[in-house]
């Protein structure tokens, strides 16, 4: 037990168990990360800046924070979250900092408080609680760290023995932040991704605009639908050049179609204007999910669906805060129907790789694990947003393990901007995932040896291999 | 172990856990009962009458107990259940408990079971169990035990130690038994509880009736929308003044609706009539729901949902022996766009709690949680109703903390009309509580200090707070 | 720990527990096993022949085995699996055995491996585990048994303790290996189930044409309603009389309906030419399950429902390998509303015995438990399919007994054509129940007692009861 955490934390509870999970964690604890998905800002590396203050740091960006301060009453205002206007309502980190201190203790039980207490004693030396009292001393602390050149992003990025990290960045990104990276000679990896939501979504702010800039970027004529679909092309070679082996891809839901030709260039012609229905915008994206994964046959670019979250719930919050303000909410949300048009296109091709991604736990074992488990195609995405817990990592592996087995998943991603969280993300996941190979172990489904192999291949090795990093 | 209670049962089987919430629960134990959720009979309290025999007591009131009989051949005719043209067919209270004796072993595995063996031990002092060799022992014993004084509803009120307790009443109950427990100095504390389904389901039994007392009742012009809402706040007056911190609603659906005053004052005038469309009567349930909370923000009342429950499901059931017999089965519920339009009308008001409960355990994580861990006015109820369980308890707690942490939750509601089974219930709840305190504690994700004080908020303070009580 | 299998498998981790699991285990170990819903065929017990060679037995037909393969990118023609027309691309078994062998790791985890390495164990005496390496060993060890006159279909019966089994066979079935069993003097009990899917599916292929020969087998006029229903009435008799006591149906949803006499012959009208509508063909399935459930209650056949499954979902494979190709994906499947006509219509009939089962685990305890804990004709199945697994066992219980408790549920179904594992997977069945059990005495849910009596009525009780056998 050091000052904070325990160091058998996370493992399971019967003593024989808990000396086997120890054992195996043991043997990955130190492996690279592999962070094959994720939002840090590439601008870091790039810059190799000094992080902001500990609040701009720490509680500013973090939906997981502020949107558990917000259920407990503290508006965003308070808590120093920029406005859909620009303007701050509250710039004294000291002050944020004091506030989100004070109720720490509402994170009580949720996975932001193992983060959090991992990074403050592992990454800053902190060796007591916080809460009000102790703020102050946290905020100093930090606040010196954050001034050393030992905690810039480069330090750090090789401190937390980082392999190969993918930011994401919107199909009309310049990638600029990732050429100056190259170009420094440092040698860590970072790669890009390509997210085109904002040129797939008729529904998304400024989607004509985006077509009309997607075309001046590619020369493409995005007037219509092959020249359209040629600058996705080009666009994709493009990232892939930063270095990109993935697309992500976040709708609200799973849904794909597979129209004619006629049909889909009619139908991209209704959209192009930037005044779809309802109904064409979906079926708009569900025909471009189809048409992501023939081009991701044809150039090998791994596919993520992140599908089911009711963006911007709160319409008072979107009109004073804007987007990403922690009111995004789960559905229900379908893949058997769903995703066979899709299916049926490309389902069989060999070198083709899909990964799904869900926040409907329901279909865990109901869908995803069998249509992962008979489909070449799919792969499991490890738990994502609130059930990247432990709670929720552990019925993942309870729900899909039986049907599709481990090599149909795809590792941990940590999916986070919280850079300083990135090693407790790891870190939780590998526990968990040596927890629960030890009681296989120990209830006779695995052998020792299998699960030390197992290990290895969850926390490094099938992440490394699904993104073809 | 004592005759028929393991001292340390529904605790972690693992030792040092186990150690740990036995530890918890001596600390929770005898704090007294807060009840904010009830259906006990308020006219008890008033008359302080002896309860009748143990068959009628404890068998023929109690769905729990004759779904269970009927589920297994056994009718609700040989279980003296009332019919709907009020006859009964078993009046024998000997031959009933007989029956129910003979079969206890069907609830083996289930929380009535544990609720039952509680009150036989503790209450009554029974040592041998429950089977047909022993039913008539039991019967005499309960039966000398309710003749006596100390088995009163006072006496045993105030034994079970319950500092507040609240009934429930329809909109239109002149809640002559609570004035009588006032006026007649007695301590006890128990409130009313405003549940206007009666007035507001266009589909409920005598609607259009319903709507005339309540007109006469207060005074007010139910003919139009705006009388219609004023005897809704007078009503509301009425209950505040018997003690009533909440109100509690019971729809099929979570579903809400904010409508224009026009739209809705059309609206009422097509179900006011008492012959509204399934469509209408939906949307008008949706409204209204909407328009409580809108008075909530005035008035202060805390305000429950409880949605979900397909009532009456057996057409013959329900002729022959009418409502609550045990034939109301759960449905898919949904929450995220169910509950969007009474948010955006009120979701982000700083006075306002609304506690939300469900027969669908898919919501937890995926809508009530993430919507109770953002809203500052949402709060999750307790498991409700079939999930009042050991399991039931666990997969809530495992399902909504991550998210929500446990400061949007609300303590334990026993929700019963089983009144000798109520410190059964929060025992049960309590104890469940102190074993997932005990192991977060025990994997390192809590410290044993938070745990002390997170018993005391899961068994007392939350329920307190969030109540107002 | 033997060489492949620890005695102590799937019993709970926690030492005090587990001694009291392996206690309970040993009790139900040995008792005979009731096998009542199955896919087995009648022609081996007919006619006692040896079992083809170890890839034609263990991999060839076992959708579990080639469906887990194939999704790591092995097609069905490598693996011998015969397509549509036919025609076998790898008819080499021993190369089929090595391609198996040397990716037997995929299986970690899994049922399958549970299974596999029980059976490789115990009934081919194997003591090295399965990998590349070890593959020939097993291949020619796996023959040589299968050459041995004790490993014939009788012999296994009568050493695997089956005290009875059910066999499936569609409505169209000549029974004749029925009928030679019982003409052969063999003892061994093989039972028929009447499973009328292809005379009751409009959308089943060639139903125009079952029909007719269902009325030729029958002297029925199934050009008519009336016919039709005989017909039924008829082969339902055939069936009994090879010794069937239950029915059996698999719809792709759990809908019924209740029509009126003249509606369900004008619907069997538009039906029985062969081209229905969907609406029609759902609505004729759903008035069937009806008609099916009220001859059940003249004539006492169980009847069993297996809803929820996409078939074929895959077009390609369809097409290039048809039917039972391990591409069959569950739904999301609705059992309040699609049940009520049928429970309407015989839902309180004294003599009617109707087994769910479903492939929505969220059904379980919303649905499922709270429908069979009071409708006196409804009995829960066993987790069916891809549930028929360690965890989903758990879930099970965890889900039902507190609101169904164990006497609505119905012990074990193997449901498997994969003869060799029978005896694998009422162990794992047993094992589980009675790691259950433990938990519940250990946790002071149950007396020991009890949980010993509960360990029979789980192993063997329940099911010949239910089934009637």
């Amino acid at each position: 037990m050091s000052a904070l955490l325990d160091d058998d934390r996370l493992f399971p509870l019967d003593p024989a168990a808990r000396d086997l999970a120890r054992h195996l964690y043991q043997s990955v604890r130190d492996l690279p990360i592999i962070s094959p998905h994720g939002h840090t800002d590439p601008r870091w590396y790039a810059e190799n800046a000094h992080f902001p203050d500990p609040a701009g740091l720490i509680v500013v960006p973090d939906h997981y924070i502020f949107r558990m301060l917000v259920s407990q009453g503290i508006g965003l205002d308070r808590l120093g979250v920029p406005r859909a206007d620009g303007s701050v309502a509250e710039a004294d980190g000291r002050k944020i900092w004091r506030l989100f201190a004070e109720n720490y203790h509402v994170f009580r039980g949720t996975p932001t408080r193992l983060w959090l207490d991992h990074t403050f004693e592992s990454l800053f030396g902190l060796e007591v609680r916080l809460n009000g009292a102790t703020a102050d001393l946290y905020y100093d602390r930090i606040a010196d760290c954050l001034s050393r050149d030992e905690y810039r992003p480069r330090a750090l990025f090789e401190r937390f023995n980082i392999e190969a990290i993918a930011t994401t960045e919107g199909a009309l990104d310049p990638l600029q932040w990732h050429r100056q990276i190259r170009e420094s000679g440092w040698t860590g990896r970072v790669v890009t991704t390509y997210r085109p939501d904002a040129v797939i979504d008729p529904e998304f702010e400024g989607f004509a605009d985006n077509l009309r800039q997607l075309g001046a970027l590619t020369d493409c004529d995005t007037g219509e639908w092959n020249g359209y679909l040629e600058a996705h092309r080009k666009r994709r070679a493009f990232f892939r050049e930063a270095g990109a082996t993935a697309t992500d891809h976040g709708h609200p839901t799973a849904d794909t179609a597979n129209l004619s030709d006629s049909e889909a260039a009619a139908l991209y012609t209704r959209v192009a204007s930037g005044a779809a229905s309802p109904d064409d915008a979906g079926l708009f994206r569900a025909q471009m999910l189809t048409e992501m994964a023939k081009m991701s046959v044809e150039d090998g670019m791994v596919m993520q669906i992140h599908a089911g979250s009711w963006r911007n719930h709160s319409a008072a919050i979107f009109a004073s805060h804007g987007r990403d303000k922690g009111f995004d909410i789960p559905r229900r949300t379908s893949y058997v129907d769903a995703l066979k048009p899709m299916l049926d296109a490309v389902g069989l091709e060999p070198n083709l790789t899909i990964i799904l991604f869900t926040l409907d736990e329901t279909a865990y074992s109901r869908e995803l694990a069998t249509l992962a488990g008979v489909y070449p195609c799919l792969r499991l995405g490890p738990p994502w947003w609130f059930f990247d817990s432990v709670e929720g990592m552990k019925r993942f592996r309870a729900a899909t393990t039986e049907t599709a087995g481990f090599y149909n998943t795809v590792g941990f991603n940590d999916d986070t901007r919280a850079f300083p969280s990135i090693p407790a993300r790891h870190d939780v996941a590998r526990r968990v995932d040596c927890g629960y190979l030890a009681e296989l172990v120990r209830s006779g489904q695995l052998i020792e040896e299998e699960a030390a192999d197992l290990a290895q291949e969850l926390a490094y090795r099938l992440a490394r291999k699904a993104y073809r990093l």
